[in-house]
C-alpha cells in the first residue's frame, strides 16, 4: 500500500502542503473552515502525521544540500520557505549553498557537497543551460532541480514550462488580432530568455508567421532602461511588449511613458514573472503568477520519495501550473 | 601577533570582503586596479589565505545555523550572500532554518539547533523585541544577531541604528524648517517602528517640539495602500512622510497622486529601507542605503572570531552606517 503523504492530504482537501503542516502543528492562524476541511481529508486518508514523523526520527539525521543562486529574486525566498516546510516536515535538515557562476563552480560546489556527505541535493537555478544540466547525472546521489524539465536515474526535476505558458499567451494575442509581439532580452538569464524566445517562435511558425521581434539590450547599455529610453524616442510600438522580471516591466513601462505612448491603449505589457511590485506600478502590470512556494515544497516531497522509495517506479518530472493575472496594462 | 584575516585586508585596501574574496580565488570579474590594490594590501599585511584555509582544514567541520525569518524582504538576499562569501573562505557549513513567529518558535528552534550539534548560530530577524532578545543570552553557544545591537558573554550583534538615523534625519528637516514630519506604521514591523519612533520623538524633543504625527493603520485595513487612500482624500499633507519598506512609500506615492497631491512640491516623501524598486517609481524615491550584504559578511566574520578567538577581548557590538540616497521625492 502507498503510504499515505502529507502531500496527498494537500490535495485531497484542495489546500497548500503549508496550510496542512499548521493545521498539524496546531497553529491559529488558520481558518476554522480550513482546519475542518483539513481534518476531515486527514481522517479521510488515514494520514498519521506523528507515526511517519517518528518513524523518520528513529534513522539518522537526513541532510539535504539547498543550492540557489548568489543573486536572488524575490521568488527565490518563496521557493525556499516551501522546502523548509516540508523539509520540517520529515526532519530533513538543510544545508544552504550559492553559487554565482556557471556549470565549472556548479561542478565544485557538487563535488564539496558529496564530500561533506548529504544525503540529497536541491538546485535551484534558472540560468543552467542543457548542457550544464546534463552533468548533473554524472552524480551517484539523488538532485532534485527546480525550474528546469530533466529526469534520470538520479535526478528529478519540478518545474514550470515557460515555453508553452508564453505559446499559449502568444496564440491567444495572434488569434485576437495583435500580432506585433515583441520580446525584451534579459541579458542576466539566457537560459530562460531562450525558452521563451523558442515559445514564440513556435506560435508564429503555427501560425504561419515568423516571430522577428526580439528586442536585444546592445552590450554598451548598462541597463535595459537605458536602452529601451532610445527604442522608445523612435516612437516604436508593438501590439504587446513581453519581460521576463518585473524590472523590466516597470523599464518599459517607464519609458513607454516618456516618449508619450500610453499603455495599454497605444501598446499593451505583460511580465512573465509577475511580482508585488507589478501591482504597485500604473498603470499596474498584468502578469503570470508562478508557485514559487510550491516548486520549493513540491521539490523537497520529490526528494523525500527519491530517498526512502528508491525501488519504486515515480514520476520524477512534474509540472507545475501558473495563472494569468491580468491588470491595467493589458486589455 | 594578531592574526592577520580578510577582514583587515579588505579594510587596508578599502574594499568589500567578497572583493578580496575573489581576488584570492583567481576570479575574473574583478577589475585589474581593484586586484593590484588588493595583492598590495595582502603583502603589505603579511595576510596568509592558504596556510589559514589550510590550518582550518584541519580541524573538524564547523557548522553554523543561520535563522532567517520566513517572510523575507529583498534585503535578506544580500545578507545571505554576504555571510556565505565569508563562510566559504573560512570553510564553515551553513544550516538552514526559518522562523515565522515570535519567541515561543524561535526558542524552539534554538533548542533544536543546539541539539544538532552546530557550533554557533547566526539570527537575522528584525522583528524580535528586546524581551526576546534577552533571551538568547540564556545559550551557551555563541549567537550573532543581525539588526539589533545587544551584547553578552555568548552573544554579539552587528547593525544599523535606525533611531539614530531617523533622528540625524529629522533634525536636518527641522533646522530647513520642515517640522511637519509623519510616520506611516508599518505592522509586520513593530519593534523597526518603535525605533523609528524614538528617534523622532527625540529630534522634536531636543527641538522642544513634540513629534505627533505617527499614522497608524488602524486592524480594519487589509493593506497601507487602502487606508492612506482614505487618508489621503482627507487632502491632508505633511512637510515629509517616513515609511520603513519601499511597498508603503510606494503606496504614499499613489495615493498622494490619486489624490492630487504632487511629490516633492506638496509633500516629501523618504523611505528608510531603500530598494531597486524605489529608483523605478515616478518620482523615484529617495531612501537610505543599508550596507545589507555586509550586515552578513561582519556578522560571519565576528561569530568566526568568537570561535576561535574565545578568550580576546572584542568589540562584539558592531555598528555598520548608512548612505542617504537623494531622489526625486524630496527637495
Amino acid at each position: 500500500m502507498k503510504r499515505i503523504t502529507i502531500y496527498d492530504v494537500a490535495k485531497e482537501a484542495d489546500v497548500s502542503l503549508a496550510t496542512v503542516s499548521r493545521v498539524i502543528n496546531g497553529s491559529e492562524v488558520v481558518r476554522e473552515d480550513t482546519r475542518v476541511k483539513v481534518q476531515e481529508a486527514i481522517e479521510k486518508l488515514g494520514y498519521k502525521p506523528n507515526a511517519i514523523a517518528q518513524g523518520l526520527a528513529l534513522q539518522k539525521t537526513t541532510t539535504i544540500a539547498l543550492i540557489v543562486p548568489e543573486a536572488s529574486y524575490f521568488y527565490t525566498g518563496q521557493i525556499i520557505n516551501g522546502l523548509i516546510d516540508v523539509a520540517k516536515i520529515y526532519k530533513y535538515n538543510i544545508m544552504l549553498h550559492t553559487t554565482t557562476e556557471g556549470i565549472s563552480e556548479m561542478n565544485d560546489i557538487i563535488e564539496n557537497i558529496i564530500k561533506s556527505r548529504v544525503d540529497g541535493v536541491v538546485i535551484f537555478n534558472d540560468k543552467l543551460n542543457k548542457d550544464e544540466l546534463k552533468q548533473l547525472t554524472n552524480y551517484q546521489i539523488p538532485i532534485v532541480v527546480i525550474g528546469n524539465k530533466m529526469s534520470d536515474d538520479t535526478v528529478g526535476s519540478v518545474y514550470v514550462d515557460y515555453a508553452k505558458l508564453v505559446y499559449d499567451y502568444a496564440m491567444k494575442c495572434i488569434k485576437a488580432g495583435k500580432t506585433d509581439l515583441a520580446l525584451v532580452e534579459d541579458r542576466k538569464n539566457p537560459a530562460m530568455i531562450k525558452q521563451l524566445k523558442d515559445g514564440l517562435e513556435r506560435a508564429f511558425a503555427d501560425s504561419g508567421m515568423k516571430f522577428e521581434n526580439y528586442i536585444a539590450i546592445p552590450k554598451e547599455y548598462r541597463s535595459s532602461y537605458l536602452f529601451l529610453k532610445e527604442y522608445m524616442s523612435g516612437n516604436i510600438h508593438h501590439d504587446v511588449i513581453i519581460t521576463y522580471r518585473d524590472s523590466q516591466a516597470m523599464a518599459v513601462l517607464n519609458t513607454a511613458k516618456e516618449a508619450g505612448l500610453s499603455i495599454p491603449d497605444d501598446m499593451e505589457l505583460v511580465c512573465i514573472l509577475d511580482s508585488k511590485y507589478n501591482a504597485m506600478a500604473r498603470p499596474q502590470i498584468s502578469g503570470f503568477k508562478i508557485p514559487d512556494y510550491d516548486l520549493g515544497a513540491v521539490a523537497m516531497r520529490l526528494l523525500t520519495k527519491m530517498l526512502t522509495e528508491e525501488n519504486e517506479v515515480m514520476d520524477k518530472e512534474i509540472e507545475l501550473s501558473y495563472i494569468f493575472t491580468p491588470r491595467k496594462s493589458t486589455k
